[in-house]
């Protein structure tokens, strides 16, 4: 399963290069997340307001070509794997209507206590959620 | 009293006309607003450790001149005016030595209880964090 | 003629006071700015592209209620003014369905050629631009 | 070789979640890279100048700890490995005086002329360039 979220390509997250600067893929990687989770059904504000939180632990991004201003993106998000402890989602962003992805990416979660930064196993305390997320490491559906 | 911040412009803040993006002189701003608060003799996150935040209620910014990659720029901040309920800063941004502001500008706050999010009199619940903020108001010493 | 913008709060763009930073309601001015000139029909990379730029002379934001992630907002763009050498923007930003703006601002901006970034009649140099761009001067079709 | 750049943690740069979004450290990672330049005894501004962009191919980050606003930090830049087209930057975050990171990365970059953004040899084209950037290898003096 994944999720596709529509990025347009904002002026401030222009350089000087005249292109999109690199650290705003891990934001788009982040609406892309939140997309995906809504898409499974539940707000990440919930999953917060529940007490759960999924600081990045590892991020890594590869660049294929320059996105530019105005330029219309996908974001597609999917989780490649996930344990009681952790999960990591990978990335990769097209322009609209391409095939190749013009970047690839993934980042690594671990599941904490909202309150205590603690790490926690979401398994054993928060099993619907477990099982929520679960869904998203179902197979992609035929297109 | 004023303070003034070292700014180097950052890569990142650079946008595709070649210049500093006008959104990151807001950022700057609270640059300078941490270090003003810094030379009072206090962090600003330990007055919201205390139970205080500073909203931003109005910001206007004048640019008069580009600033781009790698300039190192003064950004001098004051305590405008200030009651009980609210406090302005003033901000002057400089090419490094030189005596002309590329850009100034000015943020309104209010002061709130950082739980509840409702406008606290500062005066009244905090009396000593109101005469420390007070002594921003005083005469700029003669240089 | 106005245009709206949807803007979704990214987790990137809070900050630790559990809001959308101050500094990013330029940065959606911006994206309702580009979404207005695109709705009279031209795209603001083309104008560029054409040798004309805007930067920002002058800007102020006027901050009424907070919004956080993942709120779903329309910011909603007008020209508010214009002269053969400047232009001037309004904003409003609304939670989606709602009347009264959280946040309302705005921003002026010069005409400038975009290789000497020196000041330029629009209206002798680029009529058509010029023309265009009045149309947004029009009354508000009703609703 | 290695330069150290100081970093304040900007209130901007925190999130919701109360800790510096991870997206700014590759902006952290880009003022130590400049500053890295600057001691080999040049400007990354000249070299764009000169006709050589930078642009990122790929970027790698392990957050270890949390930062927090006002933390002062410590960004190490070195070159880990350079070649006639590309070059290899790590980077380790550290708080002030402290002797483990909390955070490490790298990114790797290709040599592109300016003008065409096709990839150049370095060696080749600007053999002085190289040279200067090859001094970034020496290895560490004993401190």
């Amino acid at each position: 399963m994944y999720a596709d979220s529509t990025i347009v390509v904002r002026y401030a997250e222009t350089d000087q290069m005249g292109i999109a600067h690199h650290s705003v893929y891990p934001i788009w990687y982040e609406v892309a997340r939140t997309d995906l989770i809504k898409k499974l059904g539940m707000h990440y504000s919930e999953m917060e307001a529940m007490g759960v939180m999924l600081p990045l632990t590892d991020m890594e991004s590869h660049y294929h070509q320059a996105a530019k201003y105005e330029d219309e993106l996908t974001v597609r998000a999917r989780v490649e794997k996930m344990s009681a402890a952790r999960i990591r989602f990978s990335y990769e962003v097209f322009r609209k209507g391409e095939e190749t992805p013009i970047n690839t990416g993934a980042t690594a979660h671990g599941f904490v206590d909202s309150h205590t930064f603690q790490p926690i196993n979401l398994k054993k305390r928060y099993p619907d959620l477990y099982a929520l997320l679960s869904k998203a490491m179902e197979k992609d559906e035929i297109r």
